[in-house]
């Protein structure tokens, strides 16, 4: 820890250290791989060739595979009489898109981004580059730092400080909320009908079609009915702009 | 180690540990993981509660975290230019349900299963909970030794010993090529179609549709299009039964 102070401190990339201190609370050693993860695709402005290729996609694989991870073994330990779907489902409320988005807005690292300063006033664009670049740190921490320090920053410094469980037992998935409220606001009649359960490998699939007025619009996919209700409500949603 | 050893000489679960000492190569500590990992939900002739509850189902949700994200720390290595598409791809030719299956078999996993004995002359069912079981044995490890320990199993006795990579990445998904074989012998018209793209916060989500004699059969849907038609293959293949 001394030793990454010491780098931090009389580095080139001086502040980028202190701004990564600030926001994930320790010095990270191999600052590089922090550089990739901030930078989007859209970044032309660099001399860096990885971030060049874009590769920051290739951190955010890995950053999502550990948070998965680690989200899952929380889950296990903390829910001892709940079943895999049970599971399953918390899981994608905790790692789903709209999360990841927002977990990266709170911890601040909207800041870090570095993208194409043509798109900084369009916030569906900064806040779904903020999440992907939330899970690419994650994977420059992994290869940074190893996965015992990864698994507590996570658990400490995410689910611990980001995650209300009491909250989401009783929240419904928000999308399918979300659109439930809009169609009560704009007095149209939302049903979800399940269309089909096929079975894959002895495992079932639901698939939920959302009828607007009667009519089917859009379908989703899952082995858990309410999350493939929430897919389509996710996609009928970003359809509607709500 | 030796401590493992003795425990397992001289308990009373004997066989078991020398079982999964001969399969995995390792005695376990905790061998009421390994208990519960190999034992189907079908099994009732038990006395283990948490066996009872069809538990190995959870220890299943915890593996494939494991092993998907050790997967993908593998293949983040090992193809440093390739991209996030690439990698994905190459991730489900390796965890897909059919893999896992074979996997299993090969390591010998089915020998260790307990299930309702009525449905032992069911090849479907018995390579189907060997993959899973192959999954539940992999948190068990997880739980029983820690991540390290588990990483190199799965790097040495799964990756480096079932997966070649040369073959993978000339090979086709699958359930595609069964499914252009079958249309050749019967002499039937198979398309792949390309039925939407969607933009879902700055992904691209590919609709594949699979058309029959011109007529729609099946959908798919994934973030890359190969995926989205090895879905749809799959699914179709399924309700071929070949």
């Amino acid at each position: 820890m001394i030793r990454s102070f010491l780098i931090a401190k009389f580095s080139k990339d001086k502040k980028l250290y202190q701004k990564l201190h600030n926001i994930l609370g320790f010095y990270p050693s191999k600052i590089s791989l922090y550089k990739i993860a901030i930078t989007h695709n859209s970044y032309r402005n660099n001399t860096n060739n990885e971030v060049k290729k874009g590769n920051n996609e290739r951190l955010e694989f890995l950053g999502d595979a550990v948070l998965g991870m680690v989200v899952a073994e929380k889950l296990y330990l903390k829910f001892p009489y709940q079943n895999e779907g049970f599971l399953t489902e918390m899981r994608s409320k905790i790692v789903g898109r709209s999360k990841l988005n927002s977990i990266g807005k709170k911890m601040g690292i909207h800041q870090l981004l570095q993208y194409d300063q043509k798109l900084r006033n369009n916030p569906v664009f900064i806040d779904s580059i903020t999440g992907n670049a939330f899970e690419s740190i994650i994977g420059a921490i992994y290869l940074d730092k190893g996965f015992g320090f990864t698994k507590s920053f996570i658990v400490n410094n995410i689910i611990e400080t980001y995650i209300d469980f009491e909250e989401l037992l009783i929240q419904e998935l928000s999308y399918k909320a979300k659109l439930v409220k809009w169609a009560q606001k704009e007095k149209k009649k939302v049903d979800f009908s399940l269309k089909s359960v096929e079975i894959e490998n002895k495992r079932k699939i639901y698939e939920v079609a959302i009828l607007l007025e009667g009519e089917e619009i859009i379908v989703g996919r899952n082995h858990s009915k309410k999350i493939a209700e929430e897919l389509a409500s996710e996609k009928f949603c970003i359809q509607l702009s709500i």
